[in-house]
């Protein structure tokens, strides 16, 4: 039955998943096969046709498809938890950009997001749309690490030619030039990390720079990330800055950066319903960054208008405006914001509960990676293997185990990690 | 110099406390000197004239008060994280009141509550003030429980004698006699573990119960805890049951139990202006749980009207309406909240700083044990070693050092726990 060459593996366990915002699959005792990464099966019964596939038996623990993370700002990670009594223009100027100019010396570069590939893989994301900096060579050194790492990502070099510092500002040729560089080997093929055309957002990007990375993201079918509609001031500005454009969603547009190839926008907590539709049109996805926008004052993302419309969605940390690496931690955020904003809508906008949250911080991000965040067959095997044993499981059923996981867990309950069917050392 | 027998002992490190609200000191290589587990002395310098003390050097490591938890459910551990779609009022019938009612079992009132009471010391919560249950058997072992640990608490035993079912009532006679029973041997005096009487809410509680445990407290001169205006379909509730008394406040006043001894009041989400005055004039304090609040959809409490009405106040984690033990995790919670408040009125309730919710979690809510929570001279030496190595220390003040701490530290960085003077172990 096996084809030669072809890697087998079967796994043992609990398995909880989310196909959908709506249906949480829970297999007791399941028998999950791998062929070369790619989940065959899950099943609840072991085949008695295939001895030879070496079983790998996980005993009561829960096995969980790897937490996706659509927003990580890798250069911030030293910043967690500093200066969170200012909004995020005041914010980005007094706390974020000295921080991220040190990025010009590659040797801090290294020196930071060694610890931030170690966070993620620690907590478990298997996979993370990332933010550098402007700098290409701490850039390609984040690049080569998360290759050693073997976690999935995407990672942009940021690009930034106004409204910023001298010191953390490119010329439009520079920010071009670095660019091509930093994306001259992307193929579009199977890698686990690839690059993403990242401008920072519209204030700190001139029109020609925008246009030219809307350019070269859909001639080079790369994938595009960047923020949207975080705070009111920030809103304010980008209307001053292009005041015959439409909304902010409408200036991406303009540029070709909002759908013409895959796209991410972070936050979207003050997008209009016609953005929010467009959003749906171009499938471009949001990431909800609940921890960010809490900290810095920015408000609530209606995430059930997005449910509603369909507009592909997962979560993000938003390190470091979110202090937080761990996606749980950002699962249980959202729920408790959508509560707030359910009471804050004379109880119209549904709060979000566990298995849609569930859901956005696995499959509803993992889309973005293609088949990644579920135990489908075709999906890539990333996984994370929970000894929940200290929380107490007793009369549980797999469900509640896996709510008080995602509330009351931590890194310690992690015990193995997976992405696309190879195990993750830490 | 030395009295004989007096116990003197000197500590370095780097000291962190908040005298009050708006003010934060650091002593960066400071002396505290100890005597009798009082604080005598925090200097910048070492005396030269007092070689005999011993000192212990905690280098370059941060030194709190421990923190202190106005309001903990010991019987609701098993339940963090699991029911939280639910309200306040279907949550207590749905999940609460039969995890309760297994407290009757003497033998797993101990397996629960000796997690509960390492999980606080854990955490670093050096004080608490604790709901058990109705039962007097597994609340005498909670008690036990706590003197045997070294921390300090409050312990309630739960009255309930209406509105509740059957397998979770007593009769108002048997409900006396057990918390007569229970409070037999208070004193009033210096111990560490002291009873409370604790009325479960207004709702499971006849008039008449009320009024005996009010007379009960006033008697002996024993604290009171309860709920109050925590969410709206029980604010109704209690609006029926006792339609001539005015408010929830008023109701408590009525019955003695609103400030006649020390009192302390849960939640205070929707309590009026007129509550909230009569709160500062009795002294009533207020615990604050923001956790608890979002996770069952309740509102969000205006710390700041009551900080302006200067009502005395802490934080409670509310475990298991809360799902997290540790209070730092609930300063953040707080902060968050409160911005969420000042974005819905206008920006008129300023949002908590991070000053105002240390001194919450340490003198705020010590106040409540008199001096306890500061290094101020004659409070009693409640202290935390913090090793934030980990978290990285470089080129950040002490007071970073802790924001960063509070945000995003763990119990993974609390190296010693200290309870008036004498070291916890775990």
């Amino acid at each position: 039955m096996t084809e030669k060459g072809t890697d087998r593996r079967m796994y043992k366990g609990n398995f909880i998943f989310a196909p959908a915002p709506d249906r949480l699959e829970t297999i007791e005792n399941g028998y999950l096969l791998v062929e070369d990464g790619i989940v065959k099966s899950l099943s609840r019964t072991h085949s008695e046709r295939e001895p030879s596939i070496p079983l790998e038996d996980f005993g009561d623990h829960l096995i969980l498809p790897g937490f996706v993370d659509l927003h990580f700002h890798a250069s911030q990670l030293n910043q967690r938890g500093l200066g969170l009594d200012r909004e995020l223009l005041p914010w980005l100027e007094n706390y974020i950009f000295p921080e991220e100019a040190k990025f010009s010396d590659p040797a801090y570069g290294k020196e930071v997001y060694q610890r931030s590939v170690k966070a993620l893989a620690r907590y478990g994301t298997t996979r993370s749309v990332v933010f550098a900096t402007i700098h290409l060579e701490s850039t390609k050194i984040l690049f080569d690490l998360f290759e050693q790492s073997g976690l999935g990502a995407y990672i942009g070099k940021v690009n930034m030619d106004r409204n910023s510092p001298d010191y953390l500002r490119e010329t439009f040729e520079q920010s071009i030039k670095d660019t091509l560089e930093f994306t001259k080997d992307f193929t579009g093929g199977n890698d686990l990390v690839n690059p993403i055309i990242t401008p920072r957002f519209v204030p700190t990007c001139s029109g020609e720079l925008l246009k030219d990375l809307g350019d070269i993201a859909r001639n080079k079918k790369l994938p595009v990330q960047s923020h949207i509609a975080e705070n009111l001031a920030e809103i304010d500005w980008v209307k001053e800055l292009h005041p015959t454009l439409g909304s902010y969603a409408n200036v991406y547009e303009a540029f070709g950066l909002f759908g013409d190839s895959p796209t991410i926008m972070a936050h979207c907590v003050y997008n209009s319903d016609e953005d929010i539709s467009l959003m749906a049109k171009n499938r471009v996805f949001a990431a909800h960054c609940p921890y960010a926008n809490l900290n810095l004052s920015s408000g609530i993302m209606p995430v059930r208008k997005y449910l509603d419309h369909q507009v592909p969605l997962g979560l993000g940390s938003d390190v470091g405006a979110g202090h937080e690496v761990s996606i749980p931690k950002v699962m249980v955020a959202a729920i408790q914001s959508s509560k707030i904003l359910w009471l804050n809508s004379s109880k119209k906008l549904k709060p979000l509960n566990l298995v849609e949250v569930f859901y956005l911080g696995t499959k509803g991000g993992g889309e973005f990676f293609g088949q990644v965040g579920s135990f489908e067959e075709g999906y890539e095997f990333d996984a994370l293997v929970i000894d929940d044993g200290d929380l107490g499981t007793k009369d549980l059923t797999l469900e509640e185990r896996l709510q008080r996981y995602i509330y009351i867990g931590d890194d310690r309950h992690i015990q193995e990690r997976f992405v696309r069917g190879k195990r993750i050392s830490l």
